[in-house]
């Protein structure tokens, strides 16, 4: 195989490109550092210069998708108006779930890595996270944890839950009026509006 | 391979619950009636007896699904308040996607056969969102289709999400506090119940 000063760089990127590959075309299961370097032409050997274990890979393929989440959530129109941030927070929550649909899959509907440690993973997850508490600490005007929270995983599991329904298949057969379906984002959102006024009042 | 006259609707279950071993071992790609029928230990050609292709065998495991949700939604502790009704229909909703995951994924986050019509399947799950749709249209006091729908797709949803959520491994690292995983059913439940009565006010 033929090396330049480069090429180890090259190599790490290329795993993490090869891996994302592997898992779209065949599902996170196939996803071993053989199967990798098979995929890259090179020695079985060569990914473990980079990756400890297949786990390392993959938590670095799923960091990647944390990363690329965060920046589509920042670049949101943003407002003053801390409801209307919320709204605006949630519909590039859904565009994403839905214009990235592996990327999700694999951050929400995959079991993390377990056999090692991945620091920079809880990291980035954690950040995208504290994109929907800090507008939830504005919306609050406070900053109690707990709160912040609750309300957090209340949101974050209707907007979840709508990003999954939206893509299955059950959704088409229930016999829903043809209105509905368009008309679901945003009565979920104002939903969520109503509950968050509903603990002020 | 001896018969008898019992025999052909014993390998329709058989089918049935093999199909199901296939699935839960390997997953959902793993299955095929070859498959199957290796499992069985019956020729190659003896599930076509009962199942014309594999997705019409896929789509009787996940009609299964269906019904079996919708016997343990029933079987649910009842109200004549109907808030208090769709408080015990989420509770119920949750605790059988926490009790049966492969079934839960089966049903939702799993596309359903498409090369062929399943009428069964069709209405056993309609069967379940019309038990949300039947509380719902007492919390309303009225039978508007379409409002229905759209509050059914909203709380769908935020069960959904939540049953997602709390079995994937994202929000065991999101440095919540101790005291927030044990609240959240009952704070989104509380959100769900403040949203609806937003409509009314």
């Amino acid at each position: 195989m033929p090396k330049t000063a480069k090429e180890p760089v090259e190599l790490k990127e290329a795993c993490v490109l090869a891996a994302h590959e592997v898992i779209a075309e065949r599902g996170i299961e196939a996803l071993s550092l053989r199967e990798v370097a098979r995929k890259l032409g090179v020695s079985h050997q060569a990914p473990y210069r980079h990756y400890a274990t297949r786990d390392h890979l993959l938590a670095e393929v799923m960091r990647r998708c944390f990363e690329s989440f965060a920046q589509s959530l920042d670049k949101r129109e943003h407002f003053d108006d801390p409801s209307e941030d919320l709204r605006s927070l949630g519909q590039a929550y859904l565009h994403f779930a839905a214009s990235h649909p592996l990327e999700y899959r694999l951050m929400f509907n995959t079991p993390w890595p377990e056999k090692a440690d991945h620091p920079a993973l809880v990291r980035d997850a954690t950040h995208v996270f504290n994109i929907l508490r800090n507008v939830l600490a504005r919306v609050h005007g406070s900053s109690k944890k707990a709160t912040i929270d609750l309300d957090a995983m209340f949101i974050w599991s209707t907007m979840h839950g709508l990003a999954s329904i939206m893509q299955s298949s059950a959704m088409h057969h229930l016999d829903m009026q043809k209105s509905v379906p368009g008309r679901v984002m945003p009565h979920v959102m104002e939903m969520i509006r109503g509950a968050m006024s509903s603990r002020h009042s």
